[in-house]
Order: C-alpha cells, then structure tokens, then sequence
C-alpha cells in the first residue's frame, strides 16, 4: 500500500455567502464538509486511481470523529490516523457567490503532547513495513517538533521506502536536509526554501540541499521536475478555471502513484499534470474529474529542460 | 421550572484573527466554542439567577453533541433538547484583533421533518406541565412553519403558563396575534412588526397587535415596557462598552426571573437593564459579570413614561 501522513488533518467546511463584507452578519446559504488535510487529499486521489492507500496522522475531538467518519465513506482508504486528546482543527472557506472569491480562515489544530508523537511515531514506523512509498503532507500542529519531517523522512529511509516530502517553511527546510526522494514546493514555498524566485535556478538549489528529485508545481505553468535522471518541464493544454485546493494534492498523488507503478518520469509528470488540471475542475480538494483527467492526459506538454 | 425553547439551537464559534480581509487566507490565533441560540443563552442566565430551568428545542448531529456536551456542563440547566436527523448550525464570530470589530457567519440550521415537528410538540407539551414561565427564543429552522411561535403561544396560554415570545419577522408578527404575555423586541425588530421607527408609538402599537406587554430593547438606551399595569422607561447608569451579542437575552431573562418572582414591573426592569449591561461586559452570550450586575442594579433609573 501507499501510506500518506497528514500531522494537521481538519475538517474543511465550505460556506456560501452572497457578498462578504467585514463588520458585518450573514447568512450562509450553504454548507458543505469534507475531512481535509493534504496527505487525505492526496490518499483519496490515490484511491480513486485503484492504489490501495492507507492514512496517518493525528485526530481528536468532534470535529476528529466527523473526519473519520466521511474518510471510512471513501472507498480504498484505510484510517490508520492515531487520536489525541485535542480537536481536530476546521478550515473554513468561504465563497462569495457574487464574486466567486473565497475567503480562507484556518484553525490552528490541537496541541499534540509529546506521548501522542511518540504514539505516532511508532504507528509509523509499522505502517512502514507494509508501505511501498510514503507521503508526508502539510502543515504541522501545534506541540510536534519543527524537526518533525526531517525525523520521519530517516525513518522512511532507513525502511527503504520511498518518501516523499510537501510542505513549507521550517519543516520543509528541516526535512529537505534529512534526503527525501522528492519534494513538491510551489513557487512560493521554493522561493522561501531558495531566496530565489526563479524556478529553474531554485530547483536545482532545492537538489543541493538535499532532496533527490525537485518537482516544482507552477500553477497554471505546469510542473518542472529536476532529478538525477534529467529535466522537465510539463505543461497543461489551457489554463483550467475553477477551485485551484487541491490541485498539489493531486499532483503528489500523481508522482507517487507513477513512481510506485514505475512510469518513466515523463509519464509521471503527465499524470500529476492531467490530475492537477482535473482537480481545478471539481469542487473539492481530494476529488477530480475523471473524464477530464482521461482526456487531458494525451494533451499535456512534456519537453526536456 | 422555567422552560426556555430554542428551535435553532448552535455551536457558537469565536475566531480570533489579526486583521480580516476578504479574499485573503488568515490563521485564526484563538478558538473558542459555547453553546448558542438565544433560549439557551437565556436558560443560562436564568440558572445563574437560581433557577431551575430545562431547554428544549432541536439538536442533532456532531455539532449537537458538542451543544449537548457543553450544556452538561452547565449547572442547573436540564437539557430537554428533542434530537433530530439533521445538524445543529454553526455560527462564527469573527473578531479582528486590530479593530475589535465582528464579522458574523451564520449557518441557516438544519431541515426539520414533519415528524420531529410533531416530537417536539408533545415534548413541549409534557414540559409545560410543571413549568412556570416559557420563553420561545430566536430564529426557526427550515421545515418549521413559519406560524410555529403562534401555536406554542396558544398551547401555552391553554395551559395557563405566561409565555415570552423573543423573534423576529414574519414568526414575530404571528406569533404576537396569538396574544402572548410578553415580546422584547429590539428596535428593529419593532420597526419591522409595526413600520414605525419612533419607539413609544411602535411599542404601543406592538400592544395592539395582541401581546399584553412589550419591552423594546432599546440598545444603550435601555428599555421601553408598555403593559397593562402602565408604562416606564429604564435606562442604564451609563454606556457600557463591550459585546453586545447576548445582552438582549440577558434582558429576556431578567424579566422572565421577575415575573416569575412576581416583582414590580419596575423591579422587573431594573434587573433586566442591569443583567443586560453586566452582559456587555462579559467575553460570551449567556454569562455576565456579576459583581457588575450588582453594583449596576441600584443604580439603573426607572421612570414612568
């Protein structure tokens, strides 16, 4: 199976507003939820492609049990998520419907006392044993170390597993340095890792620093991997219109699943490129439209860089 | 017993957050939760009073057992609250830790069959048997009719139990046809039953319409009480500042607690002006500071009007 961490699951609710105005009331016409969490997303994509996924992490509270209880109706994901004795944060989006702009509000997550991570730790290291790649996904809650994903990228290493790292800031720093296989920064997260905001040169600084491959998601751009096979870069027919959470999601489910299935990396980067764009297309983070993704599949652009 | 209804039971959310601004992502840096709507508000502040008080009204799903969780925390409050299928709504406060200022979210509260309608009545029915007062508080979720207030005020005047009706719009304007004791409109909310915004004649004309007494809540400037037994204004010490969310509630309980307690209307008024300023000075709806109401409490003026 494919494990994928998500330390900071969440319930992410979405509201429907007509016209959002600060310091003032409304009223929500209406009110969708679904367990959230980069490495969720990115296991129920996983799923959805026919690979057997299971997820960890931490969950707690009512929020926590509402996250279980809408992952154990997604078909393929085994929960293997540890509880704490906190809530599981919500994040909130909420959708002007007269302009189509959302507005996001995150809750912070539980503390996670040191017995939780150490809990955790050794969940993770059984789930190793079974797991063919792993995905270590998002923000960390409050309480868990800052060196956190440089500790669980050694341990996947060390277990001979496959890893690969998507998060930001300190951890991704932390964790580059510990040698995952493959890191999947946007351009912001890359610039602040780099100091550089040209992808082409921060991608091979992000190399340098320790992860085996780079792919860079550059939103409407495409990907640009560099690994030690070569350069890509992949780019999507048109520019897709929709809901944009969700679409690094699934591009991590499509690096992860070509890798596990052996593609080539141009056959990898088409995959996370067709499902990016198929994820803007669907309202939910973790969901995509299979027909779209089919058919752009054939149409995406790879060319060496 | 006093019975308090709140067919619109919530999970009140405070979000913390620096600075909002539409369209942007923002880290919410505090959360805290309390159960909400206004019957269980009141219910609260009428415990505190020493009371003994049982809600009713709906709850249902994840948010409701949260609701539920919390009000067993509640000394004093006994919980007659009738389940349903769907959800219990959220309400988010956003507050913007650099102006002070809210924005409020309101979920629209779940769908209520026929059949939970019908529960609820016989519940309601059973519980106006030992009850000696009735407050019928806030907004009605879909499915209820919009005619509901007005029969719970008929079979509570049928039962011969004095009733306090505390809504808005089109449920206020019916249920004040079928004659309940006592409504505490705000000044909108009078504005719109009676399309007078000049306080004394709407209050006047709020009478005519069927309640035996109103007082209108009159914000900063107090109450305004119409009843059979003559008029008067009562007026606070000065402007309190703080959240205003929960200070009418406050105010339904003061007078509920005095009629029970057969005081003086103006005995009655006092302790409603008061409560509802100690509210304002308290961080949440359905707490107040004590030692503020007492020392408010000889010093609110009350005068005939």
């Amino acid at each position: 199976m494919i494990l994928t961490v998500t330390l900071n699951t969440a319930l992410d609710i979405t509201y429907r507003v007509r016209g959002l105005r600060p310091h003032s009331s409304h009223r929500v016409s209406e009110v969708t939820e679904r367990p959230g969490g980069k490495g969720l997303n990115v296991g129920r994509v996983l799923a959805a492609l026919g690979h057997e996924v299971t997820v960890t992490g931490f969950t707690g509270g009512a929020t926590g049990r509402v996250v279980r209880d809408r992952l154990a109706e997604s078909a393929g994901v085994v929960d293997a998520l540890v509880p704490v004795g906190g809530s599981t944060r919500r994040t909130i989006a909420v959708v002007d419907t007269t302009t189509g702009d959302t507005t996001q509000l995150n809750e912070p997550g539980p503390v996670i006392t040191p017995a939780e991570w150490a809990a955790f730790q050794e969940t993770y290291g059984h789930l190793l044993r079974s797991a063919s790649a792993v995905a270590l996904c998002g923000s960390l809650p409050p309480g868990v170390p800052v060196g956190a994903y440089a500790g669980l990228v050694r341990t996947a290493r060390t277990a001979g597993v496959p890893v690969l790292l998507d998060t930001s800031g300190e951890p991704l720093r932390r964790g580059v340095a510990a040698r995952p296989d493959l890191v999947k920064p946007n351009a912001e997260e890359l610039a602040e890792l780099t100091g550089s905001h040209e992808p082409s040169r921060a991608t091979q600084d992000a190399r340098r620093r320790g992860a085996r491959a780079v792919v860079a998601s550059l939103g409407p751009h495409g990907l640009l991997a560099v690994a030690p096979e070569g350069c890509w870069r992949a780019v999507p027919p048109a520019r897709e219109h929709g809901n944009p959470t969700g679409a690094g999601d699934s591009a991590v489910a499509g690096l992860l699943s070509g890798l596990v299935e052996q593609l080539s990396w141009p056959d990898r980067l088409m995959r996370a490129v067709a499902l990016s764009a198929a994820a803007v297309r669907s309202p939910a983070a973790g969901e995509f439209d299979r027909a779209a993704y089919e058919k752009m599949l054939a149409r995406v652009s790879v060319t060496a860089a």
